[in-house]
C-alpha cells in the first residue's frame, strides 16, 4: 500500500480537555484527528493503493455506466439506482451544466465502468447468505473501472468510489488514482432495530438501511413485535396488529410498508430477517389471539394475566403454522429469526393443566424441557416452511434439536461470551455474534472503541470452528430509543462494528480508525444523516436539522 | 385540590421488561405511564385545581385577547407573538373555518382574556433575574382569565393554559375548568449550551430555546467560547473569530446572530448569559489575540505552547477592558458569567518571567495568589461596565475579593457539592447549582430520576443562607454533542431539573412525574422538538424527522 498524499481533508478535531469530569479526574488530551493515508474509507478495504495523482471530477461530464462487456445492462434497475444514488452523494449541491462541448481537462476522469463479470449478475434477486460482494476498483485515466461478479459487489465498490472522492482545496470534486480489491471478512454483519418497545416510521427505517449501505452492512435483522406491541399487519390474523399495535393505523406496518422495507434494503444489498421471537416476548400477540398464551393461575384460579405461549394446545401448533406459512412468503430471505430468549417459567408453573401435561410427558420439574417441546414443535413447522432459522443462544443451551444449518444469536455477555462461542462451534452449529454489541446500553465518552477492539473469533476453538462464525450483529433494542434519537444513537457507534465485521483482522489501529471515522461520520452528516460527533470538533456542513 | 376526571389522555407505556440486561438480571416491571390527576402539567404549577366540567376550544372561533384593563395592548409585540406562537401550539393543524355566524355552542369556551396588572407591562424590557413571573389562571366560562404583574407572568400562564388543553375522544379540543395560581421556586432557572466544542447552528439555539419556554426555564447561559473554538464575532476585535473559530464565516456567531438569539429568547421570558471564560479554557483565544496566553516554556526556551491569559502583562487587562465593554453593550443582561474554572498552573510555573512577577509580588509558589490577581483585575473592568457576574466556584474557593452581588456557580461533585454551598452561602453570596445536574454524561435508563431527586436546599444552613440559593442549571458540555444529537439528548432530561427549580419543594413524586412527564414530552415531540421517550411507549404523533 502506498501513502495517500495531499488528501484535503477540511475535518479538524482539537483535543483539547474540558477536564470537567467528575471527581476532577482531568483529561489526557485525547485523540486529534488529523488525515489518515487512508483517507475517509469506512470500513476499510482489503487492500488499499492510492497514489499521489489526482483527477478532477465535473458533475457536468462526469457519468457512471454499464461496462460493455458487463452482464448487468440498463434494464438493471438495482444499479441504475445505485448510480444515481452515488451521483448524488458525490456531487450533491455542486452540480455544473452538462459539458456538451466534449473538451475535457486533461487531468479529469470523467467515467466509472460498471462491470460486472460473472454471467448472472443477479440483478433481480435478493441477496442472501452467500451473496458475493467482493470487488475490484481501478481509478486511473481514461476510465475508473469498477469489476464485480456481482451486482453486490458493484454495490460495495461503488460505496468505496464514492469514499474516494474529496473536495480539493479550491473546491474541486477530486479522486485520487487508487487500486482497491475488497470483500468482507464476514458474511453476516448486521444492525438489529427493535419496533416494537417504540414504533419506528417508515421513514427511520429506510433512513437507517441507507445508512447501513453507506459502512457496507448487509443484515437488518427486524425485531418487528414483542411484549410491547404488535405493528406487523398480518394477512391471516389481522387481529393481531388491530389489537396488538400501540395504534391499528397510524403504529402498524402495512404489507405494502414491508415490501417497501425489503425492496429499499434489496437495492442496497441488505437483507430483511424479520424476527418474530416465541414462546416469551409474545404479551402482545395474546391481545388478539386468544387462548394462544399461558394463562397464568394465582392459586386454583386463573389470575386474568398470561404467560408465554401456551406450549400444550393443538390450536397453538395450528396459528403458528398459518403464521409462519404467511412470514414465510412475505420475507423473501432464506432465513427467518425465531427468537427463543428469555422465557419466564413462572405462569406455566402456576398453571394446572401445564403441569398435568409436564407428568404425561415425564418432564418432571424441568420446564426447559417443556421450553424445547414447543421450540422443536415450532422449528418443525418453520422446516416445512423451506426456512432456515436463527435462534438466540438460550435455544442451544436448552439442549433444542437443531438442523445443522441452524444460527445461533450469542447476545449474552455476562460471565463472556467466548465460552459459548467455542461451545456452539464445537456443537458444530453456525454463530453469529451481538454480545458485545448492545448498543442501547450508552455511556459517557467515546464507546464505540469498545465495539471496535472486538475480535469476534477471539475463542478457544479450532479453525474449523473459526469458520463457523459468520458474522455478528449491532443491536439497538428500543426501550429508550425512538424516531426522536434513534439514528444519532446508533451512528457512527454502529461503524465501529461494521469495520469490525468487514475489514481485515489485522485492521485494529484506533487512531488511524479515529481519523477514518472522524471523516466518514461528517460524510454521514452531509448526506443528511444525523450521526453525533466521535468528540470536539466540527464538519465543514454542519447537520442541518435538530 | 381536585381530582381531574375525564382527562383524556392518549399516551400509554408499558412497562415489560426486556430483560436483556448485563449479567441477566431481570428488570422489575417498570413505570407504567396513567393519566395523572394534574394531565400533563410540567412543571406543576404551585396551586392547581382541575374541575370535571369541560369546555370545547374551537380555532375557528377561540381568541387570545388583552383584557380590558389589561397595561400591555395591541402594541406589545411579545405577548402579540405569543398569542399566535400558542395558538399555533394548540391548534397545529386542526384548524376550522373562522366561526362568523356568532353562534356558538353553550359548552365552548371562547376566548382567553390576558391582563396584565401593573403599571408597567414591561413589554419592552427584559426579564432580569428579578422579573416578577407569577400569574393566576381562570379557565371558566363566559371567559377564562389569565391575569399576571407583568408580562413575563403571562408568558408563563400562556404556557401552562396551552398544557390544560388536550383532545377528548372525539378529536374535539377541549379544556377543564381550571384555577391555576403559581410562581417559581427559584428565580434563576437555567440550561448551559457549549458552542466551542462543536458550533451549534443558529437553528439549533432557537429551537433550544423555544424549548426552554415550555418548560418554564429563564435562562440561556450562553457558554460561546471555549479552548476549542471562538465562535463569537466580535466587533473590536474580529481577528478572535477570524482565527479563533473553526470556520471564519460558517462556523461564527455575527452580531446579528447574537442579537437574534437575544430577541427571541426576550419574547420568551428567557435571559441570555453569555460566559466569556478566563483566565483558563482560552486556547482559540490566542489565535487572534497575539500576547494573550501565556508562553510556556521547557526548559530556558519558549516551547511554542501556551497556557492561560498572561496575567503579568498590562496588555492582558487592556484587551479585557475593550473586549468586556463591548460585551456590556452586545448582551443587555445585569450579569456576564466570567468563568474562572480549572486553571492549570503548569505553563505559569514554566515561564521565567512570571516567576519572576511571582518573586517580585511576594506571591511565593502559591500560583492561585496569581490567579486571584488576575481575576480581580478583570472584576473590576467588569464592575466598570455595570455589569453584575457570575463566577464558577473556584473563584470563591481561592478567596478572590468578591462583590456582594457576585453569583457562585456551584459545580463540583466529587465529594458532594452540599458543604460548598454552605460555604458560599455562609459567605453572605448568592449561588447557582449545576454540580448534579451535568446533563452530558450519559448512562443507560432513566436518569432524568436522579436529576429530579435533587433539593437543591438539602444542605446545613441558617434560613438567610438558604435564601441566597437563586436557582440552578442544567449544564449540556459539548464534547460529545452537536446540532445531529443535542435536542434529544436535552429533552426531556432537563425538564427534570426545570421542575425541581419552578415547582413546590414537595413536588417529589416521582410516578406521578412519570406520568406528567410521559405526556409532556409527546407534547414537545408534537410540537416538532425530538425529545427521547422515556422508556417503552408510544406517542399519538411520533417525531417526523430522523
Amino acid at each position: 500500500m502506498t501513502v495517500l498524499l495531499g488528501f484535503a481533508l477540511t475535518l479538524l478535531v482539537l483535543g483539547f480537555s474540558r477536564g470537567l469530569q467528575p471527581n476532577w479526574v482531568r483529561e489526557e488530551p485525547e485523540l486529534v484527528a488529523v488525515p489518515s493515508k487512508f483517507g475517509s474509507l469506512w470500513p476499510l478495504p482489503q487492500k488499499v493503493q492510492i497514489n499521489p495523482t489526482s483527477f478532477k471530477l465535473s458533475s457536468g461530464s462526469f457519468r457512471i455506466s454499464d461496462s460493455k462487456g458487463s452482464s448487468a445492462g440498463p434494464g438493471c434497475v438495482l444499479l441504475q439506482n445505485a448510480y444515481r444514488r452515488y451521483f448524488e452523494y458525490m456531487f450533491g449541491s455542486k452540480k455544473q451544466k452538462v459539458n456538451k462541448s466534449g473538451k475535457s481537462d486533461p487531468s479529469e476522469l470523467s467515467e466509472l465502468q460498471v462491470w460486472i463479470t460473472s454471467a448472472d449478475s443477479e440483478c433481480d434477486g435478493y441477496p442472501s447468505a452467500t451473496s458475493d460482494e467482493s470487488y475490484a476498483l481501478s481509478v486511473d485515466q481514461p476510465v475508473a473501472v469498477l469489476k464485480a461478479p456481482k451486482v453486490w459487489g458493484a454495490l460495495r465498490g461503488l460505496e468505496t468510489f464514492s469514499q474516494l472522492v474529496y473536495e480539493d482545496d479550491y473546491g474541486a470534486k477530486s479522486i485520487n488514482s487508487s487500486f482497491i480489491s475488497d470483500f468482507p471478512r464476514f458474511s453476516h454483519r448486521g444492525v438489529l432495530l427493535d419496533s416494537s418497545r417504540h414504533f419506528l416510521p417508515l421513514k427511520v427505517i429506510l433512513a437507517n438501511l441507507e445508512t447501513m449501505a453507506m459502512n457496507k452492512f448487509n443484515v437488518f435483522h427486524w425485531h418487528i413485535v414483542d411484549d410491547q406491541s404488535f405493528p406487523y399487519m398480518s394477512q391471516t390474523f389481522s387481529q393481531l396488529s388491530q389489537k396488538g399495535a400501540y395504534h391499528p393505523y397510524s403504529h402498524v406496518y402495512t404489507p405494502a410498508d414491508v415490501k417497501m422495507v425489503i425492496e429499499f434494503a434489496r437495492l442496497r444489498g441488505i437483507r430483511v430477517i424479520p424476527e418474530f421471537d416465541t414462546p416469551g416476548h409474545t404479551q402482545s400477540w395474546g391481545k388478539g389471539q386468544p387462548d394462544l398464551l399461558t394463562p397464568c393461575y394465582s392459586g386454583s384460579q386463573a389470575s386474568g394475566t398470561y404467560g408465554p405461549v401456551n406450549p400444550i394446545l393443538n390450536t397453538t401448533y395450528d396459528f403458528m403454522k398459518m403464521f409462519f406459512k404467511e412470514i414465510s412468503s412475505v420475507f423473501p430471505d432464506a432465513y427467518v429469526h425465531l427468537g427463543g430468549d428469555e422465557v419466564d417459567f413462572t405462569c406455566w408453573k402456576s398453571n394446572p393443566d401445564i403441569q398435568q401435561f409436564m407428568a404425561r410427558q415425564g418432564f418432571g420439574q424441568d420446564y426447559t424441557k417443556l421450553e424445547s417441546f414447543y421450540i422443536q414443535g415450532l422449528l418443525d413447522i418453520v422446516t416445512a416452511t423451506n426456512k432456515g432459522y436463527i435462534v438466540w443462544q438460550e435455544v442451544f443451551d436448552n439442549d433444542v434439536k437443531l438442523k445443522p444449518d441452524t444460527v445461533v444469536h450469542v447476545w449474552m455477555n455476562g460471565g463472556g461470551c467466548d465460552k459459548e462461542m467455542a461451545n456452539v462451534t464445537a456443537a458444530g452449529y453456525t454463530a453469529i455474534l451481538s454480545a458485545p454489541w448492545y448498543l442501547d446500553y450508552v455511556s459517557y465518552g467515546q464507546d464505540w472503541q469498545n465495539y471496535y477492539k472486538v475480535e469476534p473469533l477471539n475463542f478457544n476453538g479450532t479453525e474449523e470452528q473459526k469458520k463457523l462464525v459468520i458474522g455478528g450483529e449491532a443491536c439497538l433494542w428500543g426501550e429508550y430509543v425512538d424516531a426522536s434519537n434513534l439514528t444519532p444513537r446508533l451512528w457512527p457507534r454502529a461503524c465501529a462494528v461494521a469495520e469490525r465485521l468487514w475489514s481485515a483482522k489485522d485492521v485494529t489501529d484506533i487512531g488511524d480508525a479515529f481519523n477514518r471515522l472522524s471523516a466518514h461520520r461528517c460524510r454521514l452528516v452531509e448526506r443528511g444523516i444525523p450521526a453525533e460527533p466521535l468528540f470536539s470538533s466540527f464538519c465543514p456542513k454542519e447537520y442541518k436539522g435538530l
